[in-house]
């Protein structure tokens, strides 16, 4: 799956994804409106106006963009209306060519690991049938428990051609807590990544592995040197935008063929609207926002890259 | 929420938990027959397959039994039926006065975690109403990023009277590769602990806090010291039964007052019948077969506490 990525992200020339972490306060008042006199304020309710809300932005921008990221929290607090739009999104997604990376954060250990694995990115067996959940591509997973807990995901993902991103440097400022604690003289989070390598040498797909990490776009530093342990695997960055990453920054999380990296922005796509910069297209016209702030995020990223070659 | 824990767990004189984990193949045939029937092998009939095996164990063990765990994974792996499966265990298991933990390990920042929480321990807020989305009592959640990820949980949770159950030292063989670490001569789950007692200060109800931990059967030794540094916290104990643990291992995670532990058995009670000490029950009888576990294992954790004393 990572060839898919990468071939996706040459093609459409920006090496970034579109986080689809909708709130309803990001929801302009005439979606929120149509689909609350539909399905009244409901969790139905509220899970249609996020659909509907998704879609457009996705009509907007599927052409510019490799790749999406949905945040299942954002579709889990609606409960199971919610998750059904999570599988809606996702199904939509890959219906426009886009890869879709489940930003689940799970982990647990041996088969509830393999039930998760199975759910988000293989199939589970019925019967003499087989199914998918929730089908993303990609899914990310959080390493504190070890590799009872990311071997699951791996075997499934070979057995499916899928990929995963495992947490190793998150981008808020607590991150430090535990991440960052030395061990032998060196950050948790460089041990972390360490094991990511490890993992991902027997899920090489072309010069990556479907195994790769997530590092804040906060911290360059620590993505310069994640990136020299991890050679091989692509560093999904979130932090861009709003959480105060810039291009600049991000120059030293890619490797000298210009790959390795896929910065996600979320709230500064599908919030864009919402944003100064962009007041001028006003509330109808939020996913042509979202379309000219994709357009500004890639040209900053491929300018900085360019102007570090 | 904690309280309501400790009350039940005095009513029933049982220290324990059910961990409602199904698996299709812990279904006997005659109950995944009949579902698949109805709905075919499909999703919906799995869900329903599950639902009925889930509906039977607890009616078969609701007198006897505090809490149960529901593991999410095993639902999700259903996708969106899984799900609407999942909801209707909690409800039906609270109906029968059970405290339930939702065993969802999740962990995200801001208002990522903050959705998190919402979805499962509170409301979300749509238009001028207000929903719940799955509605536990208590959940399980991930430390690695920190405090950002935590606090929001933490809001929802005095807001609410819920409470959760944070991941120290887990049951599983490969814990220790990053759990274990040594940070300033101590290990990581000695320093996530202290966070654990630091979180939980501020919101105490009766003696104990609504935040606890998770500390592995497995693990005895550690469950001991644990138990000193988070003095006012429960301790989930996983790992009990099938993974290991026995009753004489579990009596130094409580406290003198004989609280602060609760022992999770999840195939050891729910496939029991599975299992050759119970097999007389035979499959048609599977539900009792889990009663009879459930008597064993109470007296087995209740022995091994009467013996320490």
């Amino acid at each position: 799956m990572i060839k898919q990525l990468i071939e996706n992200i040459k093609q459409k020339n920006a090496p970034i994804v579109v986080g689809l972490d909708p709130m309803l306060s990001y929801v302009p008042e005439e979606i929120r409106t149509k689909a609350f006199m539909e399905y009244g304020e409901t969790l139905e309710g509220a899970a249609e106006a996020i659909w509907e809300f998704n879609k457009r932005i996705v009509d907007a921008t599927y052409d510019l963009i490799p790749a999406v990221k949905p945040q299942v929290a954002m579709y889990e607090q609606f409960g199971v209306p919610g998750m059904a739009v999570y599988e809606r999104t996702v199904s939509y997604c890959q219906s426009k060519g886009l890869v879709v990376i489940g930003d689940i954060k799970r982990g647990d250990i041996g088969s509830t690991s393999e039930a998760y694995a199975a759910g988000h990115l293989g199939r589970v067996k019925i019967g003499n049938k087989e199914f998918t959940g929730f089908h993303e591509d990609f899914s990310t997973v959080n390493p504190y428990l070890g590799s009872d807990g990311i071997k699951p995901f791996l075997k499934v993902c070979k057995e499916n051609n899928k990929g995963i991103f495992i947490l190793v440097k998150t981008s808020n400022p607590s991150s430090g807590e535990f991440q960052d604690r030395l061990i032998d003289g060196r950050p948790l989070y460089e041990h972390v990544g360490e094991k990511v390598a490890d993992w991902g040498e027997e899920l090489m797909e072309g010069d990556y592995s479907n195994v790769g990490a997530v590092v804040g776009a906060t911290y360059p530093e620590q993505g310069r040197v994640l990136r020299a342990i991890m050679p091989k695997s692509f560093i999904l960055v979130p932090g861009y935008g709003a959480q105060g990453g810039k291009g600049a920054d991000l120059v030293d999380f890619f490797n000298e063929d210009g790959l390795g990296a896929i910065v996600n922005s979320s709230r500064g796509i599908i919030c864009a609207y919402q944003n100064e910069k962009y007041a001028q297209y006003g509330a109808e016209n939020f996913a042509d926002a979202s379309r000219k702030a994709v357009e500004d995020m890639t040209a900053d990223i491929n300018g900085a890259l360019e102007a570090a070659k």
